[in-house]
């Protein structure tokens, strides 16, 4: 009855890109029209993706110039960083979500700092929004380009936007600690990513300088009103979702003073939650789910507070947090889609 | 609108009920209206199941006998084997599906003799169908009582069945090796199910004396309308869901022949798929959904045919084809609460 | 020839006391005497330890009255805190390696504040030496008693120690986020370290009282001059065995002054490792061995640096770190027995 | 005192390379001469394996023509297959352990139809000998070739060979499942040994087509004086080490009668194990080190038997054996530097 809203994804044969045709397989109002990628173009999803094979009928991977765009309504860019604005700036029609980093500074100076080159269409930055979508509902609803924030940084500014918007943290001293599933370094072939380079093990990656980073900073500035810097040392760990982010804080607030700021502002939030007191968030809580848990902890130095977030960090960290901004671009339930419960064991 | 199906679930702080809760909670036509879990009473789902915190509305667990039948319309047995008949066979009213072994064999005798001790309630066992949903329609749809199929037994008669039935294969030397995840070995407190004895190992278990045995042999015999003896050989490995089961069986057909009784039979099945010729099962291709995939290979040994399959052991091999049987004895389309797609990585 | 050096080992029946067993076998001058555990006594070791089945010669395991402690050169406690001291508080004549907490804490009191329970034996606790191996080499030769450090503590300590000598870091505001496999759990049965609770997943536990922080201040404060006060989060990583350590520090060197702290503490250590400028230090590079590997990075928030060190829980971070005290206890060379290269994937 | 027996190991960027080297490193005999991997010539050890960081006096990798051969008394081939024998052929001096398949196979035909190509140095086929070890140490003793076995030849062959040839079991119908851990990949860059596609996951693998096939059916037949062909089907464990067969044979023999021809061939083994009554294998039981433990079991169809081998694929099933078998070449004890207990967990 309802007119499907026809789709099509850039960058179909990523981690991030399977994770966003495993949710729009499942979501009432969208027809999956269009699927790229360039390097495997002319094969079939089951070919790249194995568990694809019952969905026989999902398009044919083609390369992302023979996408007729008459028709689309919507493009879900999963493609790298640059590679992604240069080819979302030729494309006109569809209300663009893009899962890159390329919308996310706002500042094309910053961009090229920290990812070697210059912005391929700053033009499009000032339209973009920056889809954190708890903190984006109503620039979202009006938007053609919803830039969604890196995984890391989804977590890291649901613990902490509460806290620094209530002026309840120092800005000058936030350290963070975090962990991520291996599906985070994506599926290109390095052998660090392989098998058993990666299990049984732990290690640190980026430590100072991970692209994360910047978006994060400017999130927290802008809510601070004040220029903020983070410590922020990302680890790979042996899993392949989720997402693990431990935050020190200073703070001469109370756990219990903490915990009423994010009551407040994630109280009627349906993907976002505060865990009851002393319950440690997990990343086994939210695995394969849209959803973000949270908590906050006295730490044993005095004026400081531990607050901790965990999240799927291809889902709410990615593909899920892309259909959420998707559901208000098009006027749809915010949680359309995006129902499922997590999967545990 | 529609009235609700109330269910209750006996055994939610067990694994296989733990995951019938996550499908039950976005199935269109199910209100879950109690949970009972004896050790656990008292408590709240999210305190015994961390990954339920977003659902504070889930009942609290209670003991078996504090709930209240009349207006429960089905029940989901996720008890051990033994509880579960006698427990069930005190219910009156609602529809019993049961994933205990309690109603799958159909002769006490041969119950007592693997699960050693008397049937509980032996006066149940005509009635009750054994639920291999793609094998059992019809009587699915008229029973009051049905006979969940062990995980193993599940994806190995998938893959013998209708070579069987096609009188394709012989029955005197099927070879059947079973790789199972470790959820299937539930929540109990053993040592053998720590972690650190499972990770980075694997071992074979209930060598040649497996309970999945007599009902793997009591369908297989039904259908060749002959006493079958298999082997099977189970083992543990390092992962938390899937099963995967590699079956040798002796042969005059090709396997072109092999792959046509195949297609005949799943054809039109929304959860069994034959892969293409050539492409390995692999439990990745299901992990979470309810699907089943498999296909069959030319032996080096003249004569024979190896035939694989793959199923998430606590979706199609149990909760899943629970709620899969459910629909279909209230009337409801086969797949519904089911579309989930698999969750890789 | 060479008279053996004959031992028992306290608690044979948990990880740790496994490594020391492991590590003892091939030791060439250690004779294994004696084996208890309480729980388990009667049984060989390879019933309770399969892997052990390759070493039928071992002692069966006791109970540990059961033992004769003449002719027993050197103990091994492998027990739980408050059992460990009980119970070696009452040998007479081996000299006394303790892997328990019991000893390590110089202050009465403050045991009791962590520990739960006033101090089984603290007449002993002036003589014990806290067997950080390499800041005690000469009280190690001399003592009756070695304290061998918590596995944390361990790498915590190597990490910052020569930072601290040196005064070249602040001492109020150090962040320390760690991570560990999960058989620093033990072989206890609790839910949690089940497999498929562990597996697929992470998570922080014991957040802001974790009992491994007061033996962390204890010998902060001691070289520092001043009490040390830490942040101290401990998270569980779904492998085996391994540690690592992430500490922010406040300072005003640059990282080349660290590095050379570092240089001159560890230049000629056999078991310590500085890595080259800019090489992460991880798990996989010291499992199954005593070696620790550290480094130290540039952090981007100014006046601060980031001190990362990695180790093997059970090796290093207990039995090989109580193997190396052994031989300095007894004269021999350092590394004997601890020779074994990481074993790595 | 002794003079070191001076090794060179070709292709020691890989995995089995790198695990000969860590045994080497310990090996009271061996001195490391010279090491070669003509991808990654002129970086160090460390560089292409952070775990030898603290072996930071590892000679450099350098290709393998730069080898300087006089002085040399050892090369261990740890190349792929078909660039082994064509750089061995022509190394002139140091005896030759090879790890590759190249010596395997008597007839250079088979290798040619398994192997794709004509054999690169079939005059050197006759003067091989295939070193498993416990059936070849005369033979050893006296070559200048050893054909190390494949890592699933070794696991199968031990466990059938005495029941060959003891004729306690029929040839024609040998069912050998397989199961590897993913080291045994190798370390090239492929998609399918990503992590986020092997963790949480099992799949078979080279279906009826394995390359190990030829071998284990030629060592087979030879001891049964006449041809054997089997059934083999391998299937990759997320795990990083470790290799278990089961294998079901038909058989006369009671359980006893073929626990009595195990005892009777390996009672005095140093690496081979039959376990007590009932035990299963498990690979956690040989981790890291060069035992192979097994046992029979009695299978639910009459007339069948199951055997069930398990081991290290680096160690016993490479690596280890390729040391034992130098041993041996050498006029050494035979388990010289293969001391180490396994590693649990």
């Amino acid at each position: 009855m309802t007119k499907p809203i026809r789709i099509a994804v850039l960058g179909a044969s990523g981690y991030t890109g399977a994770d966003l045709v495993r949710l729009a397989l499942t979501h009432p109002r969208i027809e999956i029209a269009a699927l790229s990628a360039n390097a495997k173009a002319g094969q079939t999803m089951a070919q790249v993706w194995p568990h694809f094979a019952p969905y026989p009928r999902l398009p044919a991977l083609v390369r992302a110039e023979e996408i007729d765009w008459a028709g689309i309504d919507a493009v879900f860019g999963c493609l790298p960083h640059a590679a992604s604005a240069e080819l979302l700036s030729q494309v006109k029609g569809p209300k663009i979500i893009d899962l890159s980093a390329d919308f996310r500074l706002k500042d094309a100076a910053t961009y090229a700092d920290w990812y070697g080159g210059a912005h391929p269409a700053p033009a499009l930055l000032p339209g973009a929004v920056y889809g954190l979508t708890e903190y984006a509902r109503m620039a979202l609803a009006e938007t053609t380009i919803a830039a969604c924030p890196g995984c890391y940084p989804t977590a890291v500014l649901l613990g902490l936007l509460p806290l620094v918007e209530a002026g309840l943290i120092g800005i000058d001293r936030i350290t963070i600690n975090a962990l991520s599933g291996v599906s985070g370094a994506g599926r290109s072939l390095k052998e660090a990513n392989l098998f058993p380079e990666v299990a049984e093990a732990v290690h640190p990656y980026g430590i100072g300088h991970h692209r994360h980073m910047p978006e994060i900073e400017q999130e927290l500035s802008l809510r601070a009103g004040a220029p903020v810097i983070i410590s922020f040392t990302p680890h790979l760990v042996p899993m392949n979702r989720g997402e693990l982010v431990t935050m020190i804080v200073e703070t001469k607030a109370s756990v219990a003073e903490l915990r009423e700021a994010f009551v407040g502002r994630y109280i009627d939030e349906p993907f976002v939650h505060l865990l009851p007191e002393g319950v440690a968030p997990a990343t086994r809580m939210v695995r394969g789910s849209n959803h973000c848990v949270l908590n906050v902890f006295a730490d044993r130095v005095p004026g400081r507070a531990i607050v901790i977030a965990a999240i799927d960090n291809l889902v709410k960290g990615s593909s899920g947090q892309a259909i959420q901004n998707f559901n208000l671009m098009f006027g749809l339930p915010e949680t359309t889609g995006l129902e499922a419960a997590p999967l545990f064991p």
